[in-house]
């Protein structure tokens, strides 16, 4: 009996400990740092920004991962990046690590540390210090539901995940939070995200499983096509639950296990898009009929980031003219009079031209909470999808400040 | 003496008239067409747009430059593309040409036709044929303010400078008109641009001329990133004024003409930028130190079209993270710690690290009407400038229903 059951909420799996408080990082009232805790030495794999600018904690956790050592807990802040603060901002990730440490009594080399806001400001350390103290002295087991508070900047509302799964007739559980709003291109990154099982699983197989769920999901959204300095995803696994012998692609219940994290990390980006700023919609952008995957994927990026297709999902008409446009001057080879586009089930392009479906028809798509933009290239047999949002004047409200 | 006079109005050169009418294309009470005629056979030089998807009069108008006959006029419409119209499109745009040829009695072949507007629409041929005989009718010499206020879609001025010029003696004019405001992406394209010139000049020097003043103008130039399928630049040259021998490289002159035709194509691209929807400031961007002129130029673009420092320029803070967060996703090499910014004279950043500038005098900048950020990434000498400008709300309210 292998069924897994989904659930969009933060209940963690045995093991794991976490906290949220409002150490006060940020100038509204909300909570502004989380702390996850392994009770037993963790495995850890993640996925970092490719962005040739990274933060410290990003340098720090890539350390980390790479070394290959087990881990004990993640301590994150919201309001302050720590990006762009040069060896003082290393120091400090470096002391945040420490002080984790010490309040749980592990090793500085255990802890992994992640940071999110505003880029260019030196942590706030005291008020960081007292924020880890009142961490330490709240975790619990249960729900993550505070901790998936203290990730939040611009999010409106927590994003959390769970699976339980049955491996090896082991019930396991795989539990995955995320921030994310703005300053999301997909573009081989992805922002924050931690998940965590009870499962005990092979190092290097985690690893493979975490890079190739974001391949899929986080690195197939964009809000704004601006991909952060921070991004990291990490997961923890603590074989806790069990099975006996570690999971890896060479056990009979891996699918099982890749699958239920597959559908975590989908779900989570989904959250993401339909949570970016200033966004009431989820489009789906498939361009399918390209000479490659890579064409595919340069066109469908293109349409999913300009700006004047964005901007036209905020209003009542579908402009169908700005696709054509976007995908003519991407990189992705075309020809125009091979092109179809759909609305959902509506054609709105045959062959380049106007397919002829009334405008209102059309209209009423745009009108969705989601829908899907089908690109068919008629070139070739390579296909890509990218997940986004509109932008609206909301958007550029939120970030005329924040 | 070869001084030369620039003057930000639409005096045409001699030999020259010019209409603009309002046939009905556009809800709105504005003109709507116009016609520019030069009196002799014109040698003719355009620059197109590289999107693979084109106009209908962007192709015909290629195969006309690209002939190398003498051209004798130009009609143009706004309000409507003729872009993804197919092989009906293309012979409303010939149907155009013969139209114009006939109300003016010259051959159609010798008609050049442009439009601008909404993508994927038959134009309303009828509609097109009375702005003709309208447009044939009120021809007339001196200003071509009609005319520049007919090629207006979402402009809120019309575009033009002329320049006085004396070659060989004698004084030549050169009259530039241009209109754009959205769509606007640099990449080796522009918008709707024609320059007019009484002068005689060799016709392969005047697309060499062209040609390069468009790189250092309009394909400088960002507005929102999205390139169009209807840009086109056009250089008409009658010789009406001499001098006797054309001018060419060889023409000791040529440097005061070739210097006339950057300028105006300059003075007319940032005008486009002041004029980019919803936007109030002009913004330079320069990138120096870079290993390649290519990397710099990328790093300028990404700057330049990031939507979140974009937007962070329509707020009231010098948001610098968003620039290294930028230059950092660039195809650009660059070393965070060697990187320094200035906002005019204002050091933002030194080595990658905040410059300790007052947030104050940093955002006093941001307040002005035009500034410059300049980046220096000290790995190499090669540099690049992009010109572009803000996004505000009013740009998404703008392009949500336009």
């Amino acid at each position: 009996m292998t069924r897994t059951v989904i659930t969009e909420d933060a209940e963690l799996p045995s093991g794991f400990r976490s906290a949220g408080v409002r150490a006060g990082l940020k100038k509204r009232n909300h909570r502004d740092m989380a702390m996850l805790v392994s009770d037993d030495p963790a495995v850890v794999a993640g996925v970092f920004t490719t962005n040739q600018v990274q933060a410290a904690t990003v340098k720090l956790g890539r350390e980390i991962v790479k070394s290959g050592g087990y881990v004990r807990g993640l301590i994150m802040n919201s309001g302050n990046a720590n990006a762009c603060t040069g060896e003082p901002g290393m120091q400090d990730a470096r002391q945040m690590a420490a002080w984790g440490a010490e309040a749980l009594d592990v090793s500085a080399s255990e802890m992994l540390v992640c940071s999110t806001g505003h880029i260019g400001m030196r942590l706030p350390m005291p008020v960081i210090q007292s924020g880890i103290e009142q961490l330490a002295s709240s975790l619990k087991p249960g729900s993550a539901m505070e901790a998936a508070e203290g990730m939040m900047t611009t999010d409106t509302f927590a994003k959390c995940v769970r699976a339980d799964v049955r491996v090896d007739g082991v019930p396991i559980r795989i539990t995955g939070l995320a921030k994310g709003a703005g300053m999301i291109e997909p573009n081989m990154a992805t922002m924050l995200s931690f998940l965590m099982t009870d499962a005990n699983v092979e190092p290097e197989a985690l690893q493979q499983c975490l890079s190739e769920a974001v391949q899929r999901s986080f690195n197939r959204i964009t809000v704004d096509g601006d991909q952060s300095t921070n991004d990291t995803v990490l997961f923890l696994a603590n074989g806790h639950a069990g099975p006996a012998s570690p999971l890896s692609p060479k056990h009979p219940d891996w699918t099982v296990f890749q699958d239920a994290v597959r559908d975590i990390t989908f779900r989570l980006a989904m959250m993401i898009v339909r949570d970016g700023e200033g966004a009431q919609k989820l489009i789906t952008i498939q361009v399918k009929g390209a000479r490659t995957d890579e064409e595919a994927d340069v066109a469908a990026r293109a349409v999913g980031n300009s700006l004047l297709v964005k901007t036209s999902w905020g209003g009542r008409f579908a402009i169908w003219g700005r696709i054509m446009d976007a995908i003519g001057y991407s990189a992705c080879r075309i020809e125009e009079e091979k092109v179809d586009i759909d609305y959902d089930e509506v054609p709105a392009v045959r062959g380049g031209l106007d397919a002829g479906s009334a405008v209102e028809t059309l209209s009423e798509v745009i009108g969705r909470e989601a829908f899907t933009l089908a690109v068919d290239l008629h070139l070739g047999s390579s296909e890509a999808v990218i997940y986004t949002c509109e932008i609206s004047r909301e958007y550029i409200k939120i970030n005329e400040t924040e």
